[in-house]
Formats: C-alpha cells, sequence, structure tokens
C-alpha cells in the first residue's frame, strides 16, 4: 500500500516524539516512558466510562475506545497512548464465538482443536476492522504530536486461549498440539497470524506510530518449541505491517531465555520482563537492539524511596542499550494508586 | 537426633535402590523414574479413595494418607513413593487457618500481611505432625525397598499463599513485601521456612529415605530477588534435616535462570522444569549435580512415538550428569491417561 498523503508516518507528526526516537535507536531529548495496561482498571476515570459496558463492546464502540486511550495520557503525561483494545478482537471481529468473562479472562463457545476447526474458521475481510479504524482515527487526532502504539496479540497467545477455550496456567492443549498434530497446529497458527496482522495493520494505516506484538504466554514454550512452532508465525504476523515502516516492539513475560529468538522474528525493540536486568537483556542481545522495560510492578506498592531508587537504577541500565524506553515488565496490576505512576512519569522526564 | 537402630537410613533398606542410588551421584542398575503429583487425580483408585474426603482431610487421616501414596507405586511400579500431602499442611496443624478449594487451591482466612500478623504465628510444637509420622509408617512398611520421598513448600512459595491469601498469578503481594517491608518478610519467612523444615524432619524421622523440596513459584523472581529473598530461607528450612543424611533434592517451575542458587542452597539434585533441556541445566551447573526431570506433561497427551522420541532424547542427554531420575517437568495433569505413565515407566526400565 502506498502512504496517503495526510499519513501521520508520512508527515512525520510523531517521527520527533521522544519513543519514536528511542525506538528508532536515537538518543531523545528525554527518557520516554509508558505503561503496559495505562489503559485499564487501575483508574477510576476509566472504571466510570466502561460502566454497563462488556470488555469487547467497550472495545468496539469508537468514541469509547478513543476516550479510555486516550484517559491515561491526559492524567499522566506518559509519552504514548496505548491503543485501547483486546487481543481477541479480531477473532469477535471475524465472528468466533469469544468474550471476555470478567474475573476468568477470554472464553470460545468452543474451543479449536481438530484440523476440522480450524478449517471452518473465517475468512477475514479488512472491512471488519472498521470499527478499530475509526477509534484510532480519533485517538489519534487527539493526541496530536504524541504517538499511539498499536497491538496486537502473538499468534501463540492467541492460539492458547483458542484450543484451551479459555485462560490456562500450563497452556497444555497448544502445547500437545504443536508436537502431536503440527499440521493442525500449523493452520491453526497461520490463519492467528494473518488476524493479528491485518488487525494491527489496519491502526497503523489509521494513524497509529508503532507496533507492539504481546505474547503474553511464550514464557511457557523452551526456546526449541518457541523457535519451532511460535516464533515464524510472529514473523508472519508482522509481515503484514513491514511496509509501513512503522518501529515494531516485542515483548513478552518469563521470556529471558527467548529474547534473541523473539528479536529475530523482526522487531526494532525488544520488551524485558521484570525478572532480567536491563543490562542482562542488553547484553543477551549483543547490545544492538533498543529494549524497553522493566520496571517491577511489585514494586509500584512499595514506599516511593524503594521504587525510586529502582526505577534511577533500571534508567541508569538502560543507557547501555542503543535506545531505552521505560514502561513496567508486565502490566499495571488493577489495584494500582494512580498517583504513583503520575509520579513516576515526573520522575523519570526529571532524570 | 540419633538415628533409632531400625531407621531406615540406619538398615539401609532403600540404600541400594536406585532412586537412592541416583540421588547419591551412583550409576543404578536401572534408570530410577517417579512422576511429581503420581499420587492425585490422574488415577481412578485415586478418585475413589478420596471420595467424601476434603483434600487437607484427605492428608490427616494416616491410612488414607499412606494408601494414596502407595496407589501409584502399585500401579506404575515407579522408583519411589512421594509422600501425599500438602505443603500448607504444617499450617493447617499449627492452627492456621488455611483449606484448599476445589479448582482455586489453598486459600487462608486471613492473609498474613503487617508485623502484627506475623507476630501472632503460632508456635510449632514437632508433637502436632503425630498423623504425618503415622501415615509414613504405614507408607514405608509397605513400600520396603522401594524408597519413600518426603517432602516441603519451600518459603518462598508458601509465603507467597499466605501473603496473597490464595494463589495468584503474580505473586505481587509477597514480591511487594520482601522489598517494601524487608524485617516482615525476614520473620515472615523465617517461621515458614521452621514450618516447612519441621514437616520434612517428621517424614524422613518416620521413614522416609529422601527429601524434596517444592518452590512453585520461585520462576516468579529474578535471579537477584531469589537470591536475597528466598534462597536463605529454604537453606534454612534444610537445616532442619541435613543431619538424618536423606539426599535432598529442589524443584521449582521456570526457574532456569535460578538454577545455581538453587542448588546453592544445599541439595544433592536439582529438579529441572520441561522447559531447558538436561544437558542445558547440566551444563550451567557445571557438570556436577544429580539432575531430575524432566519429560514434558504436555506431551502425554501427543501420540506415543512422540512421547517415546521425547523420553529417549531425555534419558540420553541425562547421562552426562553426574546422576539422573527421570521424572516429568511439572506434575501430572490431573486428565492424564494412567496407561501411558505405566508404559514410560516400562519404557525407562527397558533402556
Amino acid at each position: 500500500m502506498t502512504l496517503s498523503p495526510d499519513h501521520p508516518l508520512k508527515d512525520g507528526r510523531t517521527a520527533q516524539s521522544p519513543l519514536i526516537t528511542a525506538y528508532r535507536g536515537g538518543r531523545p531529548n528525554q527518557h520516554p516512558i509508558w505503561f503496559m495496561r495505562q489503559a485499564g482498571r487501575s483508574l477510576p476515570e476509566y472504571r466510570a466510562a466502561r460502566e454497563g459496558y462488556g470488555m469487547l463492546e467497550s472495545c468496539l464502540k469508537p468514541e469509547l475506545a478513543a476516550e479510555i486511550t486516550l484517559q491515561p495520557v491526559r492524567r499522566h503525561g506518559v509519552d504514548a497512548g496505548i491503543f485501547f483494545s483486546d487481543i481477541v478482537i479480531p477473532l469477535k471481529l471475524a465472528g468466533v464465538g469469544v468474550d471476555i468473562v470478567p474475573g476468568v479472562g477470554p472464553v470460545l463457545e468452543k474451543p479449536i482443536r481438530t484440523p476440522d476447526d480450524v478449517a471452518a474458521l473465517p475468512r477475514i475481510d479488512d472491512a471488519i476492522f472498521a470499527p478499530i479504524r475509526e477509534a484510532v482515527r480519533i485517538a489519534v487526532e487527539e493526541l496530536g504530536t504524541t504517538p499511539l502504539i498499536g497491538f496486537a496479540g502473538a499468534p501463540f497467545t492467541v492460539a492458547a486461549y483458542m484450543v484451551e477455550g479459555r485462560p490456562s496456567r500450563d497452556h497444555l492443549g497448544p502445547r500437545t498440539m504443536m508436537h502431536g498434530d503440527p499440521a493442525t497446529w500449523q493452520a491453526l497458527m497461520e490463519w492467528t497470524a494473518d488476524a493479528s496482522g491485518r488487525f494491527l495493520r489496519a491502526q497503523i494505516e489509521a494513524g497509529a506510530s508503532a507496533g507492539q506484538l504481546f505474547d503474553s504466554w511464550a514464557g511457557s514454550l523452551g526456546l526449541e518449541d518457541y523457535r519451532r512452532s511460535a516464533a515464524p508465525y510472529s514473523s508472519r504476523a508482522l509481515d503484514h505491517v513491514r511496509d509501513l515502516g512503522a518501529p515494531l516492539v516485542h515483548f513478552g513475560t518469563g521470556t529471558s531465555e527467548l529474547l534473541g529468538a523473539m528479536y529475530e522474528v523482526g522487531v526494532d525493540a525488544v520488551g524485558v520482563d521484570y525478572r532480567l536486568p536491563i543490562q542482562e537483556a542488553n547484553r543477551r542481545l549483543g547490545g544492538r537492539v533498543v529494549l524497553q522495560g522493566n520496571i517491577d510492578p511489585a514494586l509500584l506498592a512499595a514506599p516511593w524511596n524503594v521504587l525510586e531508587a529502582h526505577v534511577r537504577e533500571i534508567v541508569r541500565q538502560g543507557a547501555s542499550a542503543p535506545g531505552h524506553v521505560i514502561n513496567l515488565g508486565h502490566g499495571v496490576p488493577p489495584e494500582t494508586d494512580p498517583g504513583v505512576l503520575t509520579r513516576l512519569v515526573e520522575l523519570v522526564h526529571s532524570i
């Protein structure tokens, strides 16, 4: 696709922002910071806006999704909005029976376990993403020179929900399938990669300035399984957006053994889980990869002096990488005091 | 304590068994194998025996706990019994309000979060372990020359339940406490270490031939946090049993970054999670540590030829370590076909 004249990547609306500068390996004039799950339950204005709407319903109301996306940017002064949506939205829009059950997570009407189940998955028409494009357009207009990050679920994590039919701790179903029935696994992962890739493309085409692939459950895989049965499909998902030129970020939890393989799917930056020090992640990646992370979410509830020392150390360690975007090493816990997040942004911008 | 003349470690009842030989770094005449959670829901005879009894209630009825311990040894011909109990049994026996809620896990009546909560924890009198000793004695008598493995929860994992009051995914409460209120954390971990240590001592004194410390949630910690805030207390728990001379094993999930530190608490063998190849674990531990593991539980439901190839590769890799006990790299999933486990034991014994 050719970028239209008013495309944000074309006109460079956000190109000089600290976030995009850092993702591209430059040295911005302030340390950029945003928080995974910043648009969410930690904010009273989020809980108010969501009242009466189910999770997926909220994602599909463009005005509401844009408003929720903007809330943490207004409140905290973070360096990016992260689009408010969910990794199962492409399934929902494609007509797969799925809902987010409060206190549980994504639940499918019918798990996808057999070759016939996979063959029966709907074809995806880009037109289904119209409400996503609309929400992004509204958010981007208000964000101005602050970049919006689009996102999608990595195929392994999305497929884990599809095979189990619901959240699980060990993801045995998908892990059995990748070994026991590799042909069905491949077909499922190709479908999921294309669904996630098109979802991300819709967001970037509509104005998102960067894209993050979330592989929440990748840490349940050993390196060999990850390389063979997950990474190629993450790469395929990103193939849908590479021509758009937006910087790409890859994050998963418990992935300290997988960082190199996660970089090799073809991204500009790698998000680091809270368990691995930034300087060690940088060493493992050969000192050549932009990093994002990795404040321990558990410390958001600790006394300020403990949290401050932790964050200063992370900023210090990040200076050794070719670029560093400060973030959490996992999502914002719902019970977080939002005042702490605002104060963290001020601290990081003051360093 | 002096070992009594009829103590199993004294009379060497199990000293020549393949399991104990391997734990001590010798080369037994057959590859020893047992399964974490082998005494459990995968067995119809277990489900029948448990009928009408709550989980903790079952653990505290000596005849029943012994029977459940023996079931998988009779059925599968594994090289060890693992004592049927639960890591929160010491809390229950000490008078802490705790129960195992089906489908949820350990739930405390009142989470332990403040210095006063910790100070109010009951003193532990060794007499409370009488039903544990009795169950072990019954099981050991039937086991004959087959060793019984005693076990206890590592202090971090037990304390994680105590602080959260129930299972959680990220263990934010205990991880906040270890940084935010280190004095309370230390007091809680010392109490928990002594509870687990005495629980394990009761089992070994009554006839268990080895002891395994389970740190299910250790993988939620980075190496620095693990070394500072968890490992010293695991070592303290094991200090309660070192004089008994039984081989000690240490296992946790998601611990590939922690293996060296887990060994250094002072054990004879380290259990390896399914994510890390045995030969890589052996390399990280300098080729000097007996290993246990690490069949991927997800493959128990795969076609036999896939599982067989996987297990043969693990046995092959284990030959490079100074000793190798074959096991799963996590517990038996409840839905496992027990026939597959029996066949696995036959396979491993035939290699």
